[in-house]
């Protein structure tokens, strides 16, 4: 116990003593299997330490979660975040995150992250893109400034950020924009990942491929296997949460995921409703990020487990009920419904503070029921007791 | 010792025992007294637990002190913050406060609260206003409705939101509006000062009255005087920091304090300048309050104890060190002037929530070094070092 307990400290000596191969990152433990689904438990080894999956991933596109400290996020045991490297690119530019030496050091965060490549925010943000081989030239969607970024820059950025894990840099097209144009921009995608591969990395960066095809079930397994047979640390699911609906979504999971190595994780990029999250577990997706938790806390929303409560609503005028009953979660331990709603229409800040802290609490929860479900072989029971007791919308405003 | 333990935990028990009178709302234990000026150190019981003066107490105009949980406020050692009974009436309005059971169960602060009587936002802020004896009718500033404020208004209000201090309601005029105006706006203050201490409080509340006079002496000697007689349990020295010079608001000082009796807490309203504040200690002021900290947060302006410093300047945006070095509050202790910088220019949350952070910290530490130099007879030595090494302006923006 205690030389395991000195190796825990000392992860260098650990590397290549084989009994503690699990250390290195990049190794993924799977932990628990469901019997009659697809999800597993696992733990994804990382340069920051573990990351205990089904994994919900907090974003923080600017180098910060909105409204949230690091020490908050401990506090709800965020074991992994996102960056993105478009934004951080652009503000505050890698020359400051380079004098900072990293990301981590930058927004003093100690626990894993996850870098988004841009390519996602190049095709959503960027005005007047040029697509070549070699990348796209776009104009940024700040101060109109001209940039370029391709599989070499995004990787270049991502080592200077340090992230434990880097994506990729793909195209991700619209969901309507057709098979002939989603063939070509499976290609595009691949000839970038192989490029991405040859890049120098970060210490211990690990670098997860992107899966595209649309909604088209051949040009998914195409992809999958290419991407595959090109050998990365993980895989996500790409090109999904773009506009389709809902059973295009679940579709490209299933078109997907059993083309992916099964010791690997798998990653379903920017889908957060809860019940989506649920599917897609069930069908062995280990790793979600979403900006639904912060973004509808700062438009008033909180996630209950009755459904989404709109606390501004004038009903809640006189309540001194928490958030949410029985939550254990600093705001609902505090502070009443009727005290956050005067703070949301005053535009105070600690209102939007203390739902986001209510609504990342309340993923976290989630995630976490997810995986003793998982481990305990009730994951179906769980499910189904989910999709029939709760609900992902709005709760009828009756009462409180 | 186990006695007073039980009894510290039990302050009912306490009451009338006599050698605990301490702990009675209202006590002022004068603790130390500076030779070489009328500063003192002291010890102000309410009923949230007890004040240690010289104080300087952090604003919370709609029920939060902006961008602060009552837990980061704990961190920094507060222990009485101001709310404000215009702004509160206003939104969320009494009914929401009174279904809460008052103020501290509203927003969770288990510490004192004082209460400003709406007498200054009544003059600065709202429109439309007609004064009577009664009081004065008036316009929101936020939607336009018609509002009567007068001091059997401003003692209700206060009385439910349950404050441990409330200020009486006073006309606060402007600086220059001559000798005859401020001279009925003095008596009129008297007046609703004799109604305000006739109206029902809650339990345990604390008034105080305001001494109004301009920058007439005779005014604010008779006031002064006038106000002591009527017997409140402390007096505060108004009608300034409303846009007179330095020098005014001094003499203001200088012709009211003297009037006042010396067991009693006195209270300079609305002044924040650091060496405003070291001079009023001097002159035997032993409560301040001030949005500065606050405000000058959320506008990029940290405080050290080299002066103000602009974070949002080019300058720092490489910069790894911190607001301030050798600082203990966790934003110095965990981020850099360039990650704020970076925060403020992409207008995210965070930035504002750590500077605020750093400036209640800052003002919370210069508050406790006057309180240990006055207790160790170094107050002058200590106040003369301040106003000579130390700058409460921007300092030059060279190097760092």
């Amino acid at each position: 116990m205690q030389l395991q307990g000195e190796l825990d400290r000392n992860p260098i000596a650990a590397y290549g003593t084989g009994f503690l191969m699990a250390h290195i990152p990049g190794t993924f433990e799977i932990s628990h299997r469901d019997e009659r689904s697809s999800a597993r438990t696992g733990i994804l080894h990382t340069a920051h330490g573990p990351v205990q999956t089904p994994v919900f991933m907090p974003v923080g596109t600017q180098g910060t979660v909105k409204a949230m400290t690091p020490a908050e996020l401990h506090e709800l045991s965020t074991e992994i975040l996102l960056g993105n490297v478009y934004h951080l690119n652009v503000r505050p530019g890698m020359e400051v995150i380079e004098a900072h030496g990293g990301l981590h050091a930058f927004m003093g965060w100690d626990r894993a992250i996850l870098t988004d490549s841009g390519g996602f925010q190049v095709f959503s943000l960027a005005k007047l893109r040029k697509i070549t081989d070699e990348g796209v030239a776009f104009q940024s969607h700040v101060d109109g400034s001209r940039i370029f970024l391709g599989p070499r820059e995004a990787m270049n950025i991502q080592r200077i950020l340090g992230s434990d894990i880097a994506m990729a840099f793909d195209e991700c097209p619209p969901h309507d924009c057709g098979f002939e144009y989603t063939c070509k921009s499976v290609e595009r995608t691949l000839t970038w990942a192989a490029l991405c591969l040859e890049q120098p990395r970060a210490e211990g960066q690990l670098v997860f491929g992107i899966v595209q095809g649309g909604e088209f079930p051949d040009l998914r397994k195409q992809c999958s296997q290419e991407m595959v047979s090109l050998g990365f640390d993980g895989y996500a699911i790409g090109g999904v949460s773009v506009g389709e609906p809902e059973d295009v979504l679940l579709a490209g999971i299933e078109h997907t995921v059993p083309h992916l190595p099964d010791g690997q994780p798998r990653y379903l990029m920017g889908v957060g409703m809860m019940h989506q999250i649920l599917e897609a577990v069930s069908m062995g997706v280990d790793m979600f990020d979403c900006v639904m938790p912060t973004r509808f806390a700062r438009n008033g929303s909180a996630f209950t487990r009755r459904g989404r409560v709109p606390i501004k609503a004038g009903e809640y005028r006189l309540s001194t009920a928490p958030v949410e009953e029985n939550c254990e979660c600093y705001t609902c331990r505090n502070f009443s419904r009727g005290y956050i709603r005067h703070l949301l229409n005053v535009s105070e800040i600690l209102g939007v503070r203390l739902l986001t802290i209510h609504n990342l609490h309340r993923y976290s929860e989630f995630m976490k029921e997810i995986r003793s479900a998982i481990a305990d072989g009730s994951f179906a029971e769980y499910k189904r007791n989910f999709l029939t007791t709760s609900t992902d919308t709005w709760i009828e405003q009756t009462g409180d």
